[in-house]
């Protein structure tokens, strides 16, 4: 059950030939987007979707624009989680951030650009009928909004730290949220059985778990060479994580714990679930 | 032919009833979206787009979800214009601007979740026929894109200057494209004629440019307390404008010529356009 890297590559492909048609004078932004957009990656949250719309045998080529709009949306939420007033940090994927780049009032508007574009790329190139669009357009702003990515990114910034529970509502919407999102719109648009749906929501709910352990052990174990990011920038900013709450060890096993209970509900989805797995073990395993 | 302003009553009680259903923790960024969103005006966007509506048959009510988000958007393009890398501007319709009082990381996610949760109330309480929908959220993203607000913040902050096309070029993207997004959602919303909606979006684009010119001259002539923002911050941040471009007299003979062109252009349309006449001349003549 290896990750499904052609997923990736379709997605690469598609990503990098998106025209915004912008004119000569906004091209520059179309750059920073660009630059932050294109930085490279697993692709975690689009080969998701794609991958639960392949189970339910709807080929991942006709998924692309909306594959593309949710990686657009998570990269504007890193641009802005990047900067100075958030996290001000230097380095992600390797590479000078968006605002070390171009300044921070560019990487703000890259952020808030990828954002509109990728609602254009879902009205203007996915095919589906109207209704389902809609319901896509409807997942992705429930999972932006207050009631997940922004609202976590606003408890992330303010510091909300009432003990153990503060650390999975925080999470629960900054990254939880979305890629509930990834597996729902996947369904959505592959029209997958409600029935099935449901399982797949108890899964991507434990899989946004241990994508976000394994990222706080990340910034406490990993080199920031191999992290692409620096490292240690949750003790520096006194964030409360998996780590600082349960400690190392603990954290290790709730990972663990994390990984079975996903690929135990995993397990209940009537579908070749071989491609999420991948996924899961990929996510569970990787020193970046 | 006076302002339609029970239109901008109308907004103004659906505005302060929107409920984004947030969690007692996240409840301080509801408050700081509210506190921007909630700060009063003419509501010109939204009014222009009910008003649209209405001539065409579709009560304004029915309109509201469309015209709220449209607002939205306003006020979270404006929370971030104000920001310290953009205009840097501390006053906005007579109070301190969104990130004095809450903070840059928490201005900047206010603006956000603003962008997010204006397209979920489109989805989730727009009546109106799924392809309708989906083709108004689509002209809300072009608007709001590179090819609209956003690109043309961009080349606000990025102080692009070849000439007098780079000011109409800025301002058709920055404020235009929005105000031609809202006389066409205003249409799509009640099915009107294609080809009343062609001698609207003329009119539109010099409702817009009047605007402009307007907002360009009172930075000059008109004073902060009947502003509610700091005048002459053009001139501070050295922006090219009307003003700058083509002096205080000749602009003037600009507004006058671009509100009897707007007047000329709705001459055309073949519908009560009282309403739309009535916000032309509040534009015009408006002191603030």
């Amino acid at each position: 059950m290896a990750y499904p890297d052609h997923l990736t590559d379709l997605l690469e492909d598609f990503l990098g030939r998106i025209d915004y048609g912008e004119d000569g004078e906004t091209s520059p932004l179309a750059e920073a987007m660009n630059y932050s957009l294109l930085a490279g990656g697993k692709r975690i949250r689009p080969v998701l979707m794609m991958s639960t719309g392949e189970m339910f045998g709807r080929p991942a080529r006709e998924l692309l624009p909306t594959a593309a709009a949710i990686e657009m949306i998570h990269t504007y939420s890193l641009i802005h989680d990047d900067l100075p007033s958030f996290d001000d940090d230097d380095l992600r994927r390797g590479m000078p951030t968006c605002h070390v780049k171009y300044g921070e009032s560019v990487a703000i508007l890259a952020g808030d650009a990828l954002f509109a574009e990728a609602y254009r790329i879902i009205c203007e190139q996915q095919e589906a009928d109207a209704a389902t669009k809609l319901a896509v357009i409807d997942e992705i702003s429930i999972a932006t909004g207050l009631k997940g990515m922004v609202g976590g990114q606003y408890l992330d910034v303010a510091g909300f730290d009432e003990g153990e529970e503060s650390v999975r509502l925080l999470h629960s919407l900054k990254t939880g949220r979305l890629i509930i999102a990834c597996v729902r719109c996947g369904a959505l648009l592959a029209e997958a059985p409600e029935k099935e749906l449901e399982k797949l929501v108890v899964f991507a709910a434990e899989l946004g778990l241990l994508f976000q352990i394994k990222d706080d052990i990340l910034d406490v174990v990993g080199e920031t060479a191999i992290l692409g990011k620096n490292a240690g920038s949750d003790e520096r900013l006194e964030k409360r994580t998996y780590v600082s709450t349960f400690g190392l060890e603990r954290s290790r096993e709730l990972a663990r714990e994390s990984r079975d209970k996903a690929l135990a509900a995993l397990g209940e989805v009537v579908a070749d679930t071989a491609g999420l797995a991948g996924i899961t073990n990929y996510i569970f395993e990787r020193q970046r």
